[in-house]
């Protein structure tokens, strides 16, 4: 029986007066310290783990338990567990020998404004639900736009406006249901079958997951042949073709994603005449710059997405290639209202007096969830850590280092570039004289590789060579297809990476050349 | 000019070799420590704090600067900033006087595995790029899902599967899109346009948002009334003559969400008779259980979900009311292949050899985005730390406040409950006799209060309560408008809260009712 002033009441369970509250500050403290140690030794040893985990489908279920424990475990515990159990099993985005996919490029600032966000906890919906959150991420939507040279219109002091996202699937979702939306109001909701979007064979399968999503019939979303003659950038002259042929069938051309720096190869769009066709039939144009974008606030390489002012809008993942931890998408609209229309929802429970004043943002309206998360202080952390100076130098850093990845593959005559580099992105194979002369002299060529073609054999060889490297542990890279052709890709930009990693990796993938060369026969 | 082994090349802006590299593992220690600290702190002050933000909309940009700084700023700079600038914006989810919405209950342990997740800062989109993120994943959702006694047909071991959504919006677009799809793989996607939604009208509106994307038409959209005499909880004879209505119309039933604690009044749906009514026309069921769902682990309260093993999926989220940090929804479906069906992409930069072996889970076929964090570590985290006997007394210690909450209203004749309380929510007013006495005999009652209806007034009252009692900053709750009537509504459930805060509370609750019934002439 606990007695408080007037009142007498009885609570059976007060957990409190016999165990520490789970949110027990003095409790967080001890262990916070614990997990910031144990991760500052994590990033100090990252180079002894394999990049790439090695472990097996089925792993961990071996080492766990099969019920989730009765009684408490202490964190010391927990912490071994995640040192013998969780880290076999991970690959290592955060080692410098990262040249995977893109790069996932962490930061002490976006750490601790990811700890910020966690400490503060807010469910930032609305406005009021925690002002900062939706005023703080205004605001650096601005900085950051105004750091790309995005035109007036996509910032909030030219009546457009920023958004944090947390992936590009979600920003190209919310544009895309936007972009159907403004097209089905004016011709009616059962014209839905009739409206087509467009993109290349190298844009992101986030738009075909979209599309799916958003009730696309599966037959009107179309996939523009790109060459290798092109860099595999998007011809408009073969978007104006497609638009014009579907005119003709009756369907409604609606949107189309151009993209800056493509996942297979980096290719760029040219938005300039995309977006003049675009305009011509009243489609909505999305820039996906989810790796390359953050690399246009240097001002040499601003050029790549000249033409965004006649886009709809635009996205980059300050997750990748920003120093910011997943996930941070950054969108931004011409306009907000788009989204709105189509986003809102204003039941009851949420009403409040900064809403119905209009004067305020509330990003629930923006974006495919309700709750959301206080992303831009991680944003916001990182752009005051680093600043733009700063910023810029190690974006630029990065393309050196391709640039210098480049020079020795160069150097190499075994190996060919696949495409002009545009970013940190270098793509690259054995060339087929390569594989030819390793096979074409040897008597006991076997009979399997006589009848296959060339390209076969080359593609062959070099999937023989990604797949030595990664079980070396000792760098980690992925692959692309383009035009039929396998490449290797080496993606820099994983923020511990620095020049010696960079020489490591190519000593690593000479090494397996010659083997894989010499054995191929 | 740098040298390593037979390697010559220059990298013009070697970073590293001038300045610290962004990720560092000492300036993290660094760093790291000195946040800890500061949440630890902001834990421990936290109730010098107005919950409620107090802030104008627009403060923030008056104190913040134009663009983002050129020059790289000291981390205790920016920890000022977050003291001076962003904590006055922040309205105080970890606050034990916060008893709005439902609670956003942190916990060391989630906090814990958050930072462990934003450290590995792994992509974990499918199996191979990180296979602890999955494997982890799929075996906490096997706990927890056994925890609440869920049939083995939502489990792994059952064919059917867990897995973590943002939120329930994401939860819930994901099931509905897969339930669109299965049936108009039969009929034609052309039929969408004839496709019904089913919820009351106490449904969350993440239901609705859902549809809107998916592209179900707004007028078949059908939200079923509920009343009072029934606590607000979905009528299964109003969905079979909805149902009813529908198909003679030539429509199709598609999908119905029942709640579990809706989120005004946390009502609660009649699981099996709907689930019964749903299959007879074969309809999709998605349960949600949002804030109530985790109760369900405690035996005495699994009754609220009977009738789940006739659903087709079911989710809470463990962000609300299970100590683990936003964002992480719990969603277990039967059929994962549905799932995949809809939202699954396989681009060839994405293929690899587990994939191929269809050993693996690839969780991007489950949700919208392809990205993922590992937000699996939080959730192990908090099963581990505090395990199931103490998770099932911090929930029923937050039932026991919620339920002297309700004595200490029901010993104060001027309140009244709204409906019988299930969980740890209590929905009063000052009742309509309250506001009639304290306004009847007044001489100088203005015309204005002669004329309103007595309902109308009574709303008025109550929202002048709630207004004044979040204005002192002391505690914050919202409001719920059921059947007209608006209530108060007081969500017992953030960690911090004990006993003490309870009871000021209705210290603050009284004071105002009495000042409110006083001035109200």
């Amino acid at each position: 029986m606990d007695s408080f002033g007037d009142h007498e009441f009885v609570t059976n369970h007060n957990i409190s007066s016999n165990t520490t509250n789970p949110l027990d500050p003095e409790e967080f403290r001890r262990q916070g310290h614990m997990i910031i140690d144990f991760i500052a030794d994590y990033y100090k040893n990252i180079e002894n783990y394999p990049v790439l985990s090695q472990v097996e489908p089925g792993y961990l279920r071996k080492s766990l338990p099969k019920s989730a424990p009765f009684h408490p475990e202490p964190i010391e515990t927990i912490l071994n567990d995640v040192q013998d159990h969780i880290i076999p099993g991970i690959t290592h985005w955060q080692s410098p020998n990262h040249f995977a996919y893109f790069p996932s490029s962490g930061s002490v600032a976006g750490f601790v404004g990811e700890m910020l966000a966690t400490g503060f906890n807010v469910v930032g919906f609305n406005w009021m639900s925690s002002p900062a959150a939706t005023e703080l991420e205004c605001i650096v939507m601005d900085w950051l736009g105004e750091m790309l040279s995005l035109p007036e219109s996509f910032l909030f002091s030219g009546k457009g406006g920023g958004v944090l996202q947390g992936t590009t699937c979600e920003a190209v979702l919310c544009t895309l249901v936007a972009a159907r939306d403004r097209v089905l109001h004016k011709i009616g909701v059962d014209k839905i079958g009739k409206l087509v979007v467009y993109c290349s064979d190298q844009t992101h399968c986030a738009l075909k997951k979209a599309s799916q999503i958003a009730g696309i019939h599966t037959e009107n979303f179309r996939v523009l042949r790109t060459t290798k003659s092109s860099s595999f950038s998007m011809s408009p002259d073969i978007l104006r073709q497609a638009i014009r042929n579907d005119i003709e069938r009756g369907l409604i051309p609606m949107y189309v994603m151009a993209t800056i720096g493509t996942t297979s190869t980096t290719a760029v769009d040219p938005l300039a005449p995309l977006c003049r066709i675009a305009k011509e039939y009243g489609m909505w144009v999305h820039v996906d710059a989810a790796y390359a974008g953050s690399l246009c606030i240097c001002p040499e390489f601003r050029h790549f997405i000249d033409g965004v002012e006649d886009a709809d809008s635009f996205s980059f993942n300050a997750h990748k290639w920003f120093f910011t931890t997943l996930d941070c998408c950054c969108l931004w609209v011409k306009k907000p209202s788009s989204l709105i229309k189509s986003l809102s929802t204003n039941p009851e429970y949420l009403r409040n007096k900064a809403t119905d004043s209009n004067k305020v943002v509330d990003y629930k309206d923006w974006q495919i969830a309700l709750s959301r998360r206080f992303r831009a202080l991680k944003l916001w952390l990182v752009l005051r850590s680093y600043g733009v100076e700063r910023l810029r130098e190690l974006l630029r850093y990065h393309v050196e280092l391709a640039k210098a990845f480049q020079n020795l593959l160069e150097g190499d005559k075994r190996f060919e570039i696949m495409v002009p580099r545009n970013f940190s992105t270098v793509c690259f194979r054995i060339s087929p004289s390569s594989v030819e002369s390793s096979t074409v002299d040897d008597q006991n060529k076997s009979e399997n590789n006589k009848e296959k073609g060339l390209l076969e054999r080359t593609n062959e060889v070099n999937a023989k060579l990604m797949d030595a490297i990664n079980a070396t542990g000792r760098v980690w890279m992925t692959h692309a297809v383009v035009g039929g052709i396998f490449a290797l890709r080496f993606a820099v930009g994983t923020t511990l990476t620095e020049e010696p990693h960079v020489v490591a990796a190519w000593d690593v993938i000479k090494e397996h050349a010659d083997d894989i060369l010499n054995a191929y026969r």
